[in-house]
């Protein structure tokens, strides 16, 4: 049994999709950022880091999307994501995911967590203001060089699917126009009426 | 045989290392920044996002470094890399390599590309001001939480530490000062002195 923490409207979607997706017996648990939850002893006991994902597992606990992404894919290996047994498919998994991590949802970062890289106020600002910019700029490579359709490197679903139909989840907060990345905005459209997505999402929203 | 492209001083050190290490054969390719050979035709052509590394494999190219870590290991399966036969183990050290990618060098990055994220230079300059608190604040962690030791995460090298020690040695650049780190500053040194990690360095800068 896995036991995953997560919180609504946070890259844990993904995770909490693929754990869907394999057909994995665990529980979820939401944390509540209204509530700091996340910044309880309990709850940095788990994860110093203070933030979710979480998943504990029977070895120990995992956080970092690429890496539980690879996780639940390898121990269940039955599951729809073939990649992992083709080192250079997987390679191709990781870097897009790796790519969503690093670059698409730290530009994104920049409109709420501004203060993890300045203290000043304007400068604050003026990284919210630049969130359309540098956030679109990651859409324009996705759609022109990366995406392949329907799913993200062809044919196969793999790994890099949840995780990109959850960082799309935020691009009009991000004033990011979905109609100038019709192949992304297709795959949003797709991924939503996946059951296993539909199933991740109706859990981490019910009740509210 | 693989082509791989980078740039002396960049995260580009850690795959080089891994390389050397599971003794692949590869030839490397230096890339001017100064010359900004990154942003030409012939570059962008293998790597639209105009960044270091490159590996032309012979299914293609990868990019993201947490991802050609793990091919590298998964194609020599007789190098040092024994964490990806054990799904957990394999998990915290991508775990780490994520942090690595998606924090760390997030973080070291507002110091000389602050522009990707804001357009004022004021703004600019605020971020390169944080930059000795928000590295300094992931060495901690590491130090404090998930460092064992002697590697990375324990008596076995895996492909957390040539990562580990890529970055560390832009600490002093930084203004974090590895005195305070004794664990990764320890780390730093004995990597210094393995064979492999001077043979890349040596590779990178030669002539320079």
């Amino acid at each position: 049994m896995l036991e995953f923490y997560y919180a609504p409207d946070t890259c844990a979607l993904a995770t909490h999709i693929a754990l869907e997706d394999v057909g994995a017996e665990y529980r979820a648990h939401r944390i509540s950022f209204n509530a700091e939850e996340q910044k309880s002893e309990s709850f940095t006991a788990m994860n110093p880091k203070a933030r979710v994902p979480v998943m504990i597992t029977p070895e120990g606990a995992l956080t970092e999307t690429p890496a539980m992404l690879a996780y639940v894919a390898q121990t269940y290996p039955d599951g729809p994501f073939k990649e992992i047994a083709d080192p250079f498919l997987f390679a191709k998994v990781q870097e897009f995911n790796s790519y969503i991590c690093s670059t698409l949802h730290v530009a994104h970062a920049h409109r709420m967590r501004g203060s993890r890289w300045a203290d000043d106020p304007q400068a604050i600002a003026a990284m919210q203001a630049k969130v359309p910019d540098s956030v679109g700029a990651c859409y324009r490579y996705l759609e022109d060089h990366v995406f392949v359709g329907p799913y993200v490197l062809g044919d196969t679903y793999t790994l890099a699917d949840p995780y990109l139909f959850t960082v799309s989840q935020w691009m009009e907060g991000d004033g990011v126009d979905p109609a100038d990345y019709p192949k992304v905005a297709a795959h949003r459209d797709m991924m939503r009426a996946r059951e296993t997505v539909d199933k991740a999402l109706s859990m981490e929203f019910d009740g509210l």
